[in-house]
């Protein structure tokens, strides 16, 4: 068959375009014109273990821990790389990180307890929280983590009355809010001023608890963490939040002597959820911060403190999918054309939460793009729609459509609405599909029921037992 | 001491306002001073349950039953008050919808599976759904359920031929879409035409799938269902909905000579979150939505149908309390004074999702208002807010916040993000407090979490076991 060079060009170009819009890490069309993830045929997957079912493509989730370590060897020296927990954690995840020799940071004694319970070393976890309960924070120090980020003047004082009370000397951060408005959504902006973490630059709170803990005998000062937001796509609002919080390390470095051993940045590199989402890379995100931080530090005369970045979403987001079977299309005409699938909001809330955009394929015909499909979940509620606007071939009922960039906030945020059981999640890697979290069954959600005896007799009277 | 008449007066008439505003069902202030539920001391109940806690007003909840099947009685004798269960669902609540002689919606094949669990009567069970999976078919038809209601062609197609071969004949409502835009938040409206429940009754899906369920032998059917939406607090689009339906039943009355025995108008009416909210009474709700579907039937001499109604909140959303502990209260002076709680966005998804608005009082000192606080809840994230404005009083450390009309889609959509485990749910009835849902453990967070023994081996090598 004849085709002009011209033309053939650029529908290859158009292909790859395709391709490279809709697949992530080692997904790819396998010879039966599958998507593949991990090297496992997604279509076998949802056979196997079922759907909803969470993929991790743990190649890729492992090759962004090392771009992660590789930047910061490269542009910080002896800096730390803790993936944040709250992203999604299981404790298969903490011995992928423990591993990929990453530290670990974690927001709640669940968390801890996950990680000590996957036996991630105690002293590469590092302990946050806006609230942590005195029993968390007793749980962290009789775990002796290695840093625990105290969040508020009242905490440093509880925190310092357990340490004396357990004879232990904690390695402490302190979180403070350097002002910056990151450019995301609302709900997931912590770095101003009007927040419910840390302590305020701006206000002089900073400094206070910073001499308050200076005092304190039972608690190691190491240095400072802020965060900014999440899901941020330009590297600006980290840099501006790197100079103020290397500017105030240097303040307090002049005023004190005392000279932070940490700067801790927190997270918030986002992800490509779309083909619109431009991500600066991990590497560019790593060097910018570095060099601010060295810049600030050397124009001060100021030791330069060694780096922690938290990295959640920008090391699992891109790594899952989620693979769910289609039920009917519902073609509304001149309004809308739904397919309904397994799922929803209860495995996927972030759609409904942050008006999420996310992009699908199917399984099965891993590169046919095709017409708009609203992807709807199976929740008794109007808002819960995956995909308002997804480019699909039309799916028959019992085909796979398969949900991007969800592996970050996902299972972890995913609840039992309408008493749906929990998904799966495997992880994919090198042509083996293992399970990091198991399926919930209908036993499950009534683990917890009780039933008063009160109301038991009645059911008995009811039956014609009693 | 002297005090004037009018001074008084307006004293107790704003103090019994004031009380009013806070309080629901049975709450009061007791002697001590406490928030008292269903008999129960808010402060004691903290003590021995731990918070955060859902906590029930049976009484309340009882009330409510009885409201609606009163109403039900007066204004449309025979007809069926079927309790939505997505609002708030355990075995125990089962038991008291069955003892207040309710009927059941479930939504999916767990909500079914904990309604037979709790030996609910299978034939006063609706089973619902926008995408109800064959095996969630299947079990409906095993369990001989009252009714199956039907959202479209290829459900209808996939239940006759399960009846078929499991030799069953459903009795089944048709869903239908009434083209009402109830006046809610977008999320909570499924009333429109576009949406992806339901047959619309504009476009002649309706119309064709009712010749279509008439012609087949194996499924019985029964009626109509629709429902508009949640939370909503007019009864202009009840009535609105009640005529088009009734309509469309005498229509199909007049063209195939099928009078509908059954009209399901389904839930939606509103609760008072906070004193802003106005719903109407469940007396006038019923009455209104009673008299417009005998009226339309009389008008068109087309048979009365049974009406069924499916109130979920409106029974358990302002019988729920939920109460949490105070940590630091965090002073931003002239941006917001914020007072963090032990629990959120896990426990309590509403106000992220819906912008929901919430009131709270303090469980110590129920009468007390105060000033303005921020209700931050201890995830890790910035839209993790109970309530952005609160009139409390300031929070001691300790103290027991406890956030009013959280009976429905709290509890039912918790989740374990940040790996907070799930609140237990605790009914108090005339003093006594029954344990519904007990408390989720940091084991029952591992519960599903697997290993693979690559990950397991790496961990031996790495302690030096292997």
């Amino acid at each position: 068959m004849r085709r002009p060079f011209i033309g053939s060009f650029s529908f290859h170009r158009a292909r790859r375009r395709r391709k490279k819009m809709i697949f992530r890490g080692t997904m790819r069309r396998n010879e039966r014109g599958h998507l593949e993830i991990g090297g496992c045929d997604a279509v076998e997957l949802a056979r196997r273990f079922g759907t909803p079912l969470y993929v991790l493509d743990e190649e890729d989730v492992r090759a962004r821990c090392r771009a992660y370590r590789a930047a910061m060897a490269a542009y910080a020296p002896g800096g730390t790389v803790a993936y944040a927990g709250k992203a999604l954690l299981c404790t298969a995840v903490c011995r992928l990180m423990d591993e990929e020799g990453l530290a670990l940071d974690v927001v709640s004694g669940g968390e801890l307890y996950t990680a000590l319970s996957a036996d991630f070393p105690a002293e590469r976890i590092i302990m946050h929280g806006n609230n942590k309960s005195p029993a968390e924070l007793e749980a962290a120090l009789r775990a002796e983590v290695g840093l625990i980020v105290v969040d508020n003047e009242v905490e440093l004082a509880i925190l310092a009355e357990l340490a004396r009370a357990m004879r232990k000397r904690p390695r402490i951060l302190l979180r403070l809010t350097p002002g910056v408005e990151a450019h995301t959504h609302q709900y997931i902006r912590t770095g101003q001023q009007d927040s419910k973490f840390g302590l305020g630059i701006h206000d002089g709170r900073a400094r206070a608890a910073v001499e308050r803990a200076l005092a304190l005998e039972v608690v190691a000062l190491a240095g400072f963490h802020c965060h900014i937001g999440s899901q941020i796509l330009d590297l600006e609002g980290f840099a501006a939040a790197a100079r103020i919080m290397m500017e105030f390390a240097a303040a307090i470095k002049a005023e004190y002597g005392f000279a932070a051993e940490l700067l801790d940045l927190g997270g918030g590199l986002g992800i490509r959820y779309t083909a619109a989402d431009h991500p600066p890379s991990i590497e560019s995100y790593v060097r910018v911060i570095a060099e601010v931080v060295a810049g600030v530090a050397e124009a001060a005369g100021c030791p330069r403190p060694r780096l922690i970045l938290e990295p959640g979403r920008s090391i699992v987001g891109e790594a899952g999918v989620t693979l769910y079977t289609a039920g009917a299309v519902k073609d509304l005409p001149g309004l809308r054309r739904y397919v309904a699938v397994d799922g929803g909001m209860a495995d996927n809330p972030r759609v409904a939460l942050y008006q999420a955009v996310y992009e699908a394929a199917l399984a099965e015909r891993a590169a046919e793009r095709g017409e708009r499909f609203t992807v709807a979940g199976k929740c008794c509620e109007s808002g819960d729609i995956l995909i308002w606007e997804a480019a699909l071939p039309e799916p028959k009922f019992g085909e796979i459509p398969a949900v991007f960039s969800t592996g970050a906030y996902n299972y972890s945020m995913a609840s039992n609405y309408n008493r749906l059981p929990r998904p799966a999640l495997v992880s994919c890697y090198r042509g083996v599909a293992d399970l990091f979290v198991a399926r919930e069954t209908y036993q499950d959600l009534l683990r917890h029921d009780r039933i008063p005896s009160r109301l038991r007799r009645m059911a008995a009277a009811a039956a014609g037992v009693n």
